[in-house]
């Protein structure tokens, strides 16, 4: 296989896109297929204030790493959810963040990184609130879910962010497409956008600049381009169903390359075209603030996220142990 | 396993409904949930005449007698196509369709049977006709389509009937729904449904009172009520994406049984809640007569079904001779 630019040795094939490339130019590929990408779904522009989310993982990672190299102003976002699940899971991919951070700092570069610390900063960790939640008892994604998407804001508004650009992946937003379609859920598919606008009650836009790479594409990356990061999955997300839509796609993509890309952007042209149109405006849902923390809430008076920690409050007062939600 | 009614050894174990079922009470259970279905979907009501299209296959021939079981007035319509690939297909299922008439006038119950062999009405086989067309140059099935569709409106609207019922089951309809939904057409998942209402162009009503039995249900019912069917599957069906479809959601059904009769059922009430209300809208087309044969159609003029018949007239005119088109 030779690069389709320079006749090179290719690092990566990109079936669906008929694309061999070499190492350099598919580093030169990558960001001005993302900057493509956000003109296309007008995410941000060149002056914006760009707060990125950062796991630790490739994507995220990589999605800095590109935005620097197009010359955005991004600073990143780490958010330590005291994961151990056996591998040590939050230290590590801080850890991964970190040196992320450090290298840059080497080369002259130095960044902004908020790093908070959700047991340091609310009494307890993701797994322990999860064992206590009505809402996340067995399920602590939808806890993290809750807590992430609540911190990514709050920083976002205390700081004057203009957007949060998270790493998510085509084939993130296709297993997540996947089991909306599955289940015909009109509210949630009317939703799924590479750009969900602000909303004046104090929600920040939020923008996924990668959604049209798939994964193999942004480990290629991560790779080639030597940033290191941590490998493991999440241990809570082990036999989840995202996982399991994810490889039902995979062997779709084997079958018929390209047919996971068409998917996602089949469904994107339909939704342009306002096939969701009216289950979006069915579930347009007024935002308030909070009357305890001020963030904005469709809950009528305290939202979800003050609520959850309410509940650790009342345990640790009848002075109950937490324990973190076992793995199954 | 066990009858879930009578505690006998059940001959079929249906995860999905979490029913297990002897002989005797799934030969019960299936027409009662069919009459469920009919009710539901308000396809036709005790009086109605019914024109039922019978392939020879399990599901058509099972459609036939558990209407005639329900006590309903449903006559058979056997279109010859005309296919050999090998297996004799087209003449092996006139053979069951046929034996499946005789036996019921042995047992004192005429049937009325409308036999249709398109070679020796319009002069061609399907495999021919499609081997000259530009629709159906590789693709049969298209080709298939249009001259079935048509031939049973035909006979419907020639004999008086008030609707056609055809054989499609939950698998069929999954595959359909699956296809079209990777693509997102609008158009096409706005007119899925289990009812296609009479236009007053000249359409007939048509109904698919099958469509939410599992295929393995229709080929037990078809084994233990003793039906003979043709087991083959058309030869020109090989490698298609139906089949192909289907044979991811079978894997999606193993792993999570009953999600293919969820993803449908969801749909139709997504469906039924206006999702592609406005698709349906976009796509509602003006049905005149066509110039030629007087049948409804979209198209300007002349319809497609004649204009096929012009081009098989055309080729047999130039001298020209007629070859199936040749199997993948």
């Amino acid at each position: 296989m030779k690069c389709k630019k320079c006749g090179g040795t290719a690092v990566i094939n990109m079936r669906q896109h008929k694309l061999g490339l070499c190492a350099e130019h598919f580093l030169e590929w990558v960001p001005e297929q993302t900057q493509r990408f956000i003109e296309k779904y007008d995410m941000f522009g060149r002056d914006a204030r760009i707060l990125v989310a950062v796991s630790g993982g490739k994507d995220s990672l990589s999605l800095w790493d590109i935005l620097l190299r197009l010359g955005y102003q991004a600073d990143g976002l780490y958010i330590g959810l005291g994961i151990d699940g056996g591998v040590d899971y939050s230290n590590e991919s801080h850890r991964m963040v970190d040196q992320f951070v450090a290298r840059r700092a080497a080369e002259g570069q130095p960044l902004n990184l908020h790093a908070v610390d959700v047991a340091k900063l609310y009494g307890a960790t993701i797994p322990e609130t999860a064992a206590i939640s009505n809402r996340g008892r067995g399920k602590p994604c939808s806890v993290c879910g809750v807590i992430k998407r609540y911190i990514m804001n709050r920083v976002a508004y205390d700081h004057g962010y203009d957007v949060i650009a998270t790493g998510h992946n085509l084939d993130d937003e296709a297993a997540v497409l996947f089991g909306n379609t599955l289940h015909w859920q009109a509210g949630y598919l009317a939703r799924q956008a590479p750009v969900l606008p602000a909303d004046q009650a104090g929600l920040a836009r939020k923008v996924k600049p990668l959604c049209r790479f798939y994964e193999r594409e942004m480990a290629a990356y991560a790779l080639v381009r030597g940033i290191e990061y941590i490998y493991d999955e999440c241990p809570y997300a082990e036999g989840s169903t995202s996982i399991y839509y994810k490889s039902v796609l995979n062997k779709l993509e084997e079958d018929r390359p390209g047919a996971k890309l068409q998917f996602y952007l089949q469904f994107l042209e339909a939704r342009q075209a306002g096939l969701f149109q009216a289950a979006h405006d069915a579930e347009a849902r007024e935002l308030h603030p909070c009357s305890r923390c001020g963030q904005p809430t469709s809950a009528p008076d305290t939202c979800t996220f003050c609520r959850m920690w309410d509940r650790v409050a009342e345990y640790k007062a009848a002075g109950k142990e937490l324990k973190p939600l076992s793995i199954r």
